[in-house]
Formats: C-alpha cells, sequence, structure tokens
C-alpha cells in the first residue's frame, strides 16, 4: 500500500470505529510520509535511465539543464523549470538552488554541499554522478556519446538516484488533509516540540506549513553566504586590524539585522533560535587552487589587452573574473589581480589542517569579539523593531562549539552589555534566551557548568558523533564506513542512526548533569538525527523538549514523536 | 639554586638525619631534573642570540650547519658535529635526526615533526625560527644581511630557542649517581610503573639508562619511515590489489620482524608495547605540490636530455631526484616521470578534508588486514626467536584508534591464528598479551565491551584530548590556543596539561567500565602527559598502573610517581 492510501485507510478505520487513534498513528511508518511530501515519478513509465547518482535529497524534477546558478537565476525569471548542473557546488552558488527545481552534480556524497543545501531546501538532489562529465565552458554534459546542451530537458530522482533524458511526468507533493489530520492527533499526544533548521523566511514559512513550532537552529552562515553579501564578508576576512573589520562589519549590520526581522516576522510567535557564526573564516574564501588559476588567467587577458586591441569575445567566457575586468581597463585587471593575490595569502594564512578541529565556532567569537557583536546586536535590534510593531518575538541566541563556561560567560557579558544599549535605544524590554550547542564532548562532560549560564542546550550531534568516533563524516563515508556496516563493524552509519552507545551515553550525562543545576533548562537537538523515527524514540527517552530537522522532515518528527510515547506507554493504546 | 646542587644538598640532608628520604623527594620539583639529563650552555657567555625560535626539544647543541639529512650522515661519518637546517623536516629526513646534534626549522611549532622526534630522540631543537631564510638549493641560511653557509658553526639552546653565530661553551648532561640514589629512593614509593615511548635498540638503551621499566609505545610506523624502507612502502601503497600489497608486505616483513628482535633483546625482559600501523597512508607519500614540482622539473630535464647532451654540472643540484635519473637516460627519466604520476593519482586517491579523523589505526586494519597480519607475525616470530635464544620476552600488541569491540574482535582472531602457526613453526609457547589504545571518546564509554577482548588498556591522551575539544593540535596551537590561555578562558594548554575535567573524567570512566569487566586489567598511558607530573599525579588517582614517556623525560616521571604517592599519603613523610 502506498502512503497515501495508508493513511487514507487508518483514517476510516477510526472514523468507522475499528481502531483507536493511537493504533491508527503506529500503524504508519513515518519515513513513508516521505513520498507524500515530495514530487514523485508518475508510475508506468518506461524510460530507461541515461545515468545514475547518489540520492542525495527525495523527489522528483524536470527542467532544462544549466551550467551555472547565474544562468539559472536568468531563465527562472522567465518562468523556466531548471535542473542545475555542476561538477559540485558551493557556498556562491546558493542563489542558483532556489532558482532550481533540482539539482545534480558529478561528484560529492550524501554530505557535500549540494545535498545538504537541497534536502535543507527540500529540493530534489542527485549527487555524485560520476559517469557523467560536465564541462562548463562548453555547456555541454557527457555521458558515453551523448551530449547534453544547455536547455535540453532532463529528469532527475532524487529518492533513488536515476537521471532520465528528457521531460518524464512527475506527480506533485499533497500534504493532504487527512495527513493533516492525522498529525494533529500525533501533536495531542507527543510531549517532544517538532521544529525548524531553517535560515530563510521562505523555508520558515514552508516549515510552519508542515507544523514546525519554531526554528531550532538558525545558520547564520547561509545569510553570509548570499551573492550580494559575500563581498562584504570578504572584505570582513580581508581586515588587517578590528577597526578594517569593523567597518566591513557595519555594512552587514543592517542586512543581518533585516535577515532576522523578516525571519522572526514570518516565525512569530514562534521560537527563533539563531546559531551565531560557526565555519571557520577561509570556508568564505576561494580554495588557493582556484585562486592560483584566476591569478593566471587574468595575468594572461592583462598580456593580451597590453598588446592588442581585444574584443569581449575573443576572451571567451569569463563570467568567473571580476566586473571590473569587463570593461576590459588595465588598470581594472591589475587591481582585480592584486586583489586576488591578497586572497591568496589570506587563505594561505588561514590553512588548517584538521578544518574540522579549527579556529571556528565560539573560538571565532573569541578572536573576533567584533564578529558576534555586530550578529548579538542585529538579532535584538530586529527583536527590537519586532516589539515597536507589536509582534511577538522569542528569540534564543545560541553558542557554537562551546568547551568551556568561560567562552559562555563572555559572549553573555557582550550579550547583556548589547541587551542595555538596546533596550535604552528603543525604549522597550527585550525577551530572549541565551543557550549553547553542546556539540562537542567536553561540553557534556562540562554540562553543569554550562548550564549555570545557557538557560537552553541544543545537541548538536553531527558534529559530537564525530568527536566521540573521531570520523570525519566525508572522509569516513568515502573512504571507510561502507566497510563498516558491510561487515557487521557498526549495525549502522552514526551519522543517521543515532549512535545510543556512544554518543547517547554522553547526551544522558549532559542533560543530567545540566538539569542538576538547572531544572527547567530547555534541551532539544538540532543535529541531523533530529529528523530521524528512532533517534526521536531515544530523545524522547532522555525527556529532551524539542527535536529541530529540515523543513521537509516534520510531518515525518510529529508522527514519530507520538509513537515515541506510544511505544512506551501501552495505556495509551 | 640549580638542579645538580638542589640534589646533592638533599642527599646530604638525609645522611644527615636532617630530613627522612621522602621528604628528600618532595623537596625536588621534578621538572628541574631536565637541566641535568641535557647539555646546557655554559654560563657567563655573553653573546648575542642571532636569532630565536621556538624552544622544542630541550638541551644546547653546537654544530656545523648541513641542509639535508643525507650530508648530515655524511658529515657525521667523518666525525662532525652536525646541526640539521630545515625549512621543516619530514619522515624522510630520519636519518638526519640520528645523524645530528640538534635540529634548527624555520617553520612549525612544538608539535612539528621536527620537535615531536626530537623530543622523543633527546635531541635538542629550536622550531618555527621565522627569520631565518632557508635556501637549500644555494645552501644558505639568510638572517638579516648575515649569510650562514653549510659548513658555518652555529649553536642552538632548544631549552629557550635561541640561535647563535659560532659554537658556544656547553655542559655536558650528568645522570650523576646522586641523581640516581634519589631516584631509587623514588621507586621504592611509586606504585606507578615508567615505561618509555621509544622504537629503536638505541633509543630503548636510552631509555632503560634512565630506569624504564618496559615499551609503553612503539610506534611501528617510525620504522616504516627509515630512509632505506620507505621505497617498500611506497610500494605497498601503490599497489593495485591485494596480491600486489601482500608481495610488497613480503618484503617488509623481515626488516620488521628483525627491528622487533632487536628491540625485545634490548629490552629483555620487559615489556614492549607494539602499536599496529596508525597514521593515514598518505603520510607516506610526498605532498601533490611536491609531486607537482617534481613532475615538472623531471619533464623539463628529459626536454634538456632530449635537445642536447648535459653534464650533471648544468642541472644543478637534485638530490631529490630520483636515482635512474643521474644516469641521465631518457627511458629512465621518462619512467620516473610515469611513477610519480602514480603517485600522484594515489595521493589524490588518499586526500582526506580532516586526516586526524579519516583513514587511520585500526580501520586501516579493517580495510588491509594483510598489513597487520604481516606486523603481527613479525612481532611473535621475533618472539618465538627471542625463545629459541633462550631470552625472556614480553610483548605486547596494541590497537590504535578503536571505537567499538567488533573491530578488537576481528584483530584478536587474526593474532590467534598467526599464534598457532608461529607456535608451530618453531615448536615453542608464545607469551603475550592483548590489547587496546583507548584515544576516541567511544572507547571510553564501550571501555567494558572492550575489555572483554584487550588485556590491557594505554591512553592516548593526546587524541583523546584532541577528540573531547574538538581541537586538532597544530591547528589549536597555532591559531587561538595561545589567546585561550593568555585571556583565562582555559587554565592550561591541555596538550601539555592533562585536562582533569573533561579528559580525565573519560579516563575515569574507562578505567571504571574496563575493571567492573577485568579486574585485573592492565592500564598505562602513553600520551605526551605520561611525562608530565601533574598528570602523573591524576593516573596515580585513578588507579593506573604504568606511565610512558619520551626517554629523557624517564627520571622526572619517576620522582613524580613517587610524590604522587607522597601528596597523598603524608603518613609516609
Amino acid at each position: 500500500m502506498n502512503a497515501a492510501a495508508m493513511v487514507k485507510t487508518s483514517l476510516d478505520m477510526v472514523k468507522n470505529g475499528l481502531i483507536s487513534k493511537p493504533q491508527a498513528l503506529l500503524r504508519i511508518n513515518p519515513e513513508i510520509l516521505e513520498q507524500l511530501l515530495h514530487p514523485q515519478l508518475a508510475p508506468n513509465q518506461s524510460q530507461h535511465p541515461l545515468a545514475q547518482g547518489l540520492p542525495a535529497s527525495p523527489g522528483a524534477a524536470s527542467g532544462k539543464c544549466v551550467f551555472d546558478a547565474d544562468m539559472a537565476v536568468r531563465l527562472a525569471k522567465n518562468g523556466e523549470q531548471i535542473i542545475l548542473l555542476r561538477a559540485e557546488t558551493k557556498p556562491e552558488d546558493i542563489h542558483g538552488f532556489f532558482a532550481a527545481q533540482g539539482i545534480l552534480t558529478s561528484r560529492g556524497g550524501k554530505t557535500s554541499h549540494a545535498a545538504v543545501v537541497a534536502r535543507g531546501m527540500g529540493k530534489a538532489c542527485v549527487a555524485g554522478a560520476e559517469d557523467i562529465k560536465i564541462d562548463v565552458k562548453a555547456r555541454l554534459a557527457i555521458v558515453g556519446d551523448i551530449h547534453i546542451k544547455e536547455g535540453d530537458l532532463i529528469t532527475i530522482d532524487g529518492s533513488n538516484g536515476n537521471i532520465y533524458l528528457g521531460k518524464l511526468e512527475t506527480v506533485a507533493a499533497v500534504f493532504s488533509n487527512e495527513l493533516k489530520t492525522l498529525l494533529k492527533w500525533a501533536d495531542e499526544i507527543a510531549h517532544l516540540k517538532v521544529y525548524a533548521n531553517v535560515d530563510t523566511p521562505e523555508t520558515a514559512r514552508l516549515a510552519l506549513s508542515y507544523g514546525a513550532k519554531g526554528i531550532g537552529l538558525c545558520r547564520t552562515e547561509r545569510m553570509f553566504n548570499a551573492a550580494e553579501r559575500l563581498p562584504l564578508v570578504v572584505e570582513m576576512i580581508l581586515a588587517n586590524d578590528q577597526a578594517q573589520r569593523e567597518t566591513a562589519l557595519a555594512k552587514l549590520f543592517p542586512i543581518q539585522r533585516d535577515d532576522f526581522l523578516e525571519l522572526f516576522i514570518a516565525m512569530s510567535p514562534y521560537p527563533v533560535t539563531v546559531r551565531l557564526l560557526d565555519p571557520p573564516m577561509h570556508e568564505f574564501l576561494p580554495d588557493q587552487q582556484q585562486l592560483l588559476e584566476e591569478i593566471e588567467a587574468l595575468k594572461h587577458y592583462l598580456t593580451m589587452v597590453k598588446g592588442q586591441r581585444v574584443t569581449l569575445e575573443t576572451l571567451g567566457p569569463h563570467s568567473d573574473l571580476p566586473s571590473p575586468f569587463n570593461r576590459l581597463n588595465e588598470d581594472a585587471i591589475s587591481e582585480a589581480i592584486a586583489k586576488k593575490k591578497m586572497m591568496l595569502k589570506k587563505v594561505l594564512e588561514l590553512y588548517e589542517v584538521n578544518p574540522m578541529l579549527g579556529h571556528r565556532g565560539v573560538r571565532l567569537g573569541m578572536s573576533y569579539p567584533e564578529i558576534y557583536s555586530m550578529q548579538i546586536r542585529s538579532i535584538l535590534e530586529a527583536a527590537a523593531l519586532c516589539i515597536k510593531q507589536k509582534i511577538t518575538v522569542t528569540p534564543e541566541i545560541m553558542v557554537p562549539q562551546v568547551i568551556t563556561a568561560q567562552e559562555l560567560k563572555q559572549v553573555k557579558q557582550m550579550v547583556e552589555q548589547i541587551r542595555l544599549e538596546v533596550e535604552g535605544q528603543y525604549r522597550i524590554k527585550l525577551n530572549f534566551k541565551f543557550g549553547t550547542m553542546v556539540e562537542t564532548v567536553r561540553a557534556c562532560t562540562r554540562a553543569d557548568h554550562l548550564a549555570e549560564i545557557a538557560e537552553f542546550f541544543s545537541f548538536g550531534t553531527n558534529d559530537l558523533t564525530q568527536a566521540t568516533f573521531s570520523f570525519s563524516r566525508e572522509d569516513a563515508e568515502n573512504k571507510f564506513l561502507p566497510l563498516y556496516e558491510e561487515s557487521g563493524l557498526l549495525e549502522d552509519n552514526p551519522f543517521e542512526t543515532l549512535d545510543i552507545q556512544g554518543v547517547g551515553k554522553l547526551m544522558e550525562m549532559a542533560v543530567g548533569l545540566g538539569r542538576e543545576k538547572r531544572p527547567d533548562l530547555k534541551i532539544g537537538i538540532c543535529g541531523e538525527h533530529g529528523g530521524h523515527p528512532l533517534s526521536i524514540q531515544f530523545c524522547q527517552s532522555i525527556g529532551l523538549d524539542y527535536v529541530s530537522c529540515s523543513a521537509p522532515r516534520i510531518p515525518i518528527a510529529r508522527l514519530a514523536a507520538a509513537q515515541a510515547i506510544l511505544l512506551t506507554d501501552v495505556t495509551l493504546c
């Protein structure tokens, strides 16, 4: 029976008095709801797939092939359906994700940038389709002897990784009234609240439509990555001293404040948990190899420009070159070269052997307090503006990568000082929470001390799993984790199913120590496990207050949260 | 009072009945013994240092500047005193360390390859002296306008990082009879045994002379790195399948067996704990950049050779080029290029985003069981050869990076099968222990399950600290750890002083769980903390059996082990 039929018969059986509501809820495997929440290929289509990649984000999508994000935006404006094809995606492609119906990459796995971002947005994605050679310059994708040109139609199925030539028929996602009814019953039973991991007003509205009761993780770095802001972020990173950095931050401030304002308004009256900047700074800069190539290309063009008059056409595509270059002005090119060289110097300076364990999270906030200060002010001023407009807001400020209460104390001091300033300036009283991610092992062992300062904990089980296993997720999933699963060394991939014996033990320790010090401590989880039924059951068993997951998994989490109660308390059935 | 005087007066006071032996032991700060165990600059020399680097391994040394390891070996054979100067050192420079009195680098910190290896050998090292520009091709070190040529005399002081022109007078290290007496008293009181982290017979003999009661960590990768073996290791890594890999391993086998044989004989009758291969395979290959440059250079030479007759002289120094090249044979050069290209392909294949958390330790043993199999057979055959010669041996086989009992079970099965074969072949009974490193967080949470299989635990607190803090040591110490210490966010550098509140808590958990399952479980520590007095005190308090540290720290650890008892049991004083 497919998911839609399963939901419908369950409702009918309750209506006819054959089963109770709890029995109806227990009949359905939460994972099958995924079918209802993404477009699917229509059944009975006989076409053979052209190639296959990894099923990186569920759902089917058809559209015209496009080879870069700018072109995707241009065509989408004309109402075209788009599939964005890239060897791999990077933060600067983000506008292309918004414009496209689906994303297809030839490199990278289920945790590649393309996969993670697409899942968060609920867009179809097939990743790592290695049989496809993507030639951006020639605007061609090549599979064997088949050449796919820009504008040709293709269809991808992110649920199984298949790629088809042409446009296949799809069945739209329907968040049916039957499913809504079922999930309303689930909410009546569940103790765990379901929040969403989102960072834009659009996905916030999607999350609300799926029944989210708050935002458990708003990643501010996503806001930094938007195309028009990245240059400001780069300016901030290239700053030579605090004064220069503050100048760049002053330009980012109104943008970030308005981001939060929009998000708070969209989510009102629910809580919005904002994580202060987390990734290492080098993630916002191009990589060394790319910069070296760009500098070489610019030097080559400079020679050409100096030696003879050239037209734009003789140069070929150069969309990745800085805009001053388009004027073919020698000085502008030289300036662009100088800037790229400065960037390269910074990239080398910021290089880390193990970036996962490097200069990131609150460590950035300690080294560059002006960055956290700008973000805190943005959050509190956005809250103040809401209050002025009589919009109820409940922001929660969350600090990442904490290892010691001292870090939290320093950030808390900044927060308190800025709170006083904003309250004075807007003549209002702010109401918000201050808390911490628990995503390092040491945060678990020191949870009692953290709870003296933090009003809430949010488990970052992605990073906590990496630290507990000493696994780097990207490396593990590409290198040895498949062997570990096949040969029974590990029962499951711990990045998909929460490892109760290791990571779970640390979480229990943290919950115990934290509530010992602060009995009303609010505790949730915002790692990917927050959307997986078995992990949700564990979160219920150790007494968490909420789980937070990507928007399209919210219905699954709501059903799983009810089942977590029903499975332990049979008297309810 | 200097260390020698302090030791002497303590002994005199005991002799004269003024204080008790325990009081004598408590009078002396173990750290000051370092002065006695390394050569020092003679006092009252007024020369100003030419430059300064980081004090990376204590002791003073003078000698002729030499810019590569081969040259160091050549001059050392003529009885010259050598200081090896490199921008940074790599595993393939190891023979240069043996040949030199001291090592000086212009890049890298206290945990750089140069620093760690020099400390292990007890050689003086100044690292990261950034004011010195080292030009290997020109055989020059340049500081400002001073040019130091190969063969010029310099002096380095690894205790404070100073670098001097010329030969300064030094005072030799003296492991005096007074100190030996004092440490004999210490051993009578201490519960903790002191083992050494060593991997060569020479350092094993040094460790014994300092009073080591066993080897707590023999790193087999050090044996892989010796210049004449590295090509065999590379052949093993480049193998395309298991058969090819086994062919390469068969060549390594007798070498590794003889290594263990020598070490066992040197340490008899004490235990020798051998860690199976730990580092990721790419550590044995040159890096991408280096290979690209070498390929370019070879191509260039090939063009030259094809175009005209050239003599060796026109090519300049090329000691890093493969030996066939020296014959200037086109085919040989082409072959060398092809081999380098294969290596480059492998390097790219093995690339990891976070190597610290990557394909290493027992994960290698699971992916390539033939490597561990070869190592286990080497250990057991070496033990069998000792038994045949009536030499008492007690090898202990140790598995690194374990996260689950399943991994240990698989390695144990290999060990048991090889044991049967070796016992049959040599007609003897082997006597050895099988155990595990406890260096991942998950090993601590699953210690009861590990103790079902492991007969001993050895805490790898370097890696455990990295995982607990989510700190990559290299990145942390270069980027944010200085700020954390200065501003009081952390009281100490957790890589120097064991973090009792985080790492210590996990260790206590592991000791408790492990002994619950196996009361006679032998437990030790072989991370760098094993040689630090405060950490030794903690190890005593949680009931460890031994601490293992680099040879030159053994006297310090012996005194600290006695103080750990005296400080908690005042009735002894």
